[in-house]
């Protein structure tokens, strides 16, 4: 385990930087990545980032212009928890990191070095601080890619994770010049046509069981296609059910070849792994997930039954 | 105009302090109000918070177990722009207001004396201010006042207002021990039942016009019937068109006795205010409205005939 003035001066000795992001990018792989990135230019170095998958296009104002490739000699992962998100492109280096920045408490250590903070909200956080550990100047540019690190890991700022430290950082990043409101806009205030067309059909697949202590909502194949919503255009969804005023238990039924992926959401009390477990599967005490094998309304009920079960129990 | 030492000044010789919230309350006006109250009783002072409507449940939170009525010798306003949104039951203070503290730009200046600060995201960005001014040492039940004000004028940090002297007050009031995540929740993560069966609504009733650049939703009568939804559960659902990718100008239909009132938002370059003008109304460039008193179906044609040729004009 390394610490930020470690890692600093490990870069600093470095030339030719490959810079790894996780698959399905999000913004603090991206922004950490970028941050990361424009700082090694600034100081003279090389530097080159990539992912497995296509860089979303609302990202797309974190990119530089243009991005040579690089024969890399150092290799730096940022945000990557596992070198199974690397993704089937980038599986290649899996075993070749020389550093891996990030702040995943279930980090798998399998890089040379590893920079982790399980109490930073955003690997975002930790990048600045390297940054200016390697006396780079902050610019908008960097400021930019900080804070989309930040508030997008955070729910613009309404998390659990979220510490005053966060919010000092993010408040330095408006002060570089970080243009906050339309990151924010960009990130949280826009919904494509097919999202809305299936928070719609999401909606009106609501149920409610025990006296509206439990909600289901379900997302099929039909919707999908009627819709034309994509995986990334399904985010957040799962989190309906559960943010309904008396709802104990939420729960979210995702059509897959052959049944249906089922994803439990609940409050204090009620074990949402334990739930999970009755069908094989597991997850953690609030969030949880299995797979049930059956058509929909075989799924549902089998579910809303345990769930029902659940909450008999713990007096709820 | 007062500056913040002279409105200390002015509190640190009152008695007998009378604090008013404007009408239709929210986590502003409340944190604000009570944030002064628990300050002016740390110094030993008698105050009172009053408020015309009753206070929302989620904010219950803020208030202290007893609060005796008090006789005033002193009147303060705190995010009271216009002494009309006293509302009826405040109405005979209107004109007997000592201070008042606000943010708001369009301020009346109604007030014998006015702390005014329009840069700043919420009052209680200022109420802060003056608790320290007034050197009371802010405690977790001050924090929990302004951290709630901060984040419910700003959208959880999300809008134009949000300055680094925002994030940076908020900071401050993490780590006063406000309990920011309790807070967001209550806040920004939980929707009534009503509240989701008037989404669903919404989005049934959801039209584009222009190939997508116009999008128009209607709250109905019938639908506050079915659903069982109150005002206060219909806040911000005029900002669901706007936020539609490719939406130019969204328009909210909201049915009131003898007709609709519109409400428009639009994206630059388009007046949301020209559009409103040509019904009679007004507003700002990017948001007016307006009241057309015709069924449904003719109220949508109009408007959107009119946004139509706006789009048409601005090139778009």
């Amino acid at each position: 385990m390394m610490t930020v003035p470690q890692a600093c001066a490990y870069l600093k000795e470095q030339e030719n930087i490959l810079i790894l992001c996780h698959q399905s990018p999000d913004g603090d792989t991206l922004g950490s990545g970028f941050g990361l990135y424009y700082a090694l230019l600034a100081m003279g170095k090389q530097a080159q980032v990539v992912c497995s998958d296509p860089i979303p296009p609302q990202f797309s104002y974190l990119l530089p212009e243009a991005m040579p490739q690089i024969d890399p000699q150092c290799v730096v992962a940022v945000d990557v928890a596992d070198p199974q998100l690397l993704g089937d492109a980038l599986s290649c280096w899996a075993d070749r990191v020389d550093l891996c920045i990030d702040h995943h408490p279930s980090n798998r250590r399998y890089a040379a070095r590893t920079l982790l903070r399980p109490d930073a909200a955003a690997t975002a956080e930790m990048m600045i601080e390297i940054i200016r550990g390697l006396a780079v100047d902050p610019d908008q540019r960097i400021a930019n890619c900080i804070y989309t690190g930040l508030c997008t890991d955070t729910g613009c700022f309404q998390y659990s994770n979220v510490t005053s430290h966060t919010l000092r950082t993010a408040a330095d990043m408006v002060d570089l010049g970080a243009q906050a409101y339309r990151i924010n806009r960009k990130m949280f205030g826009t919904k494509s046509k097919a999202r809305i067309a299936m928070e719609r059909e999401v909606l009106d697949s609501l149920v409610y069981a025990m006296e509206g202590r439990i909600a289901v909502i379900a997302v099929t194949g039909e919707m999908l296609e009627r819709t034309g919503a994509i995986e990334s255009e399904l985010d957040g969804l799962s989190s309906i059910p559960r943010e309904i005023e008396g709802v104990k238990v939420g729960i979210t039924l995702r059509e897959k070849p052959g049944g249906f992926k089922i994803s439990v959401r609940t409050v204090e009390k009620i074990n949402a792994a334990a739930i999970c477990a009755l069908f094989g599967g597991g997850g953690h005490a609030r969030a949880a997930g299995c797979f049930i094998g059956e058509p929909l309304e075989q799924c549902r009920k089998k579910i809303i039954g345990a769930a029902k079960a659940a909450c008999e129990e713990a007096g709820l």
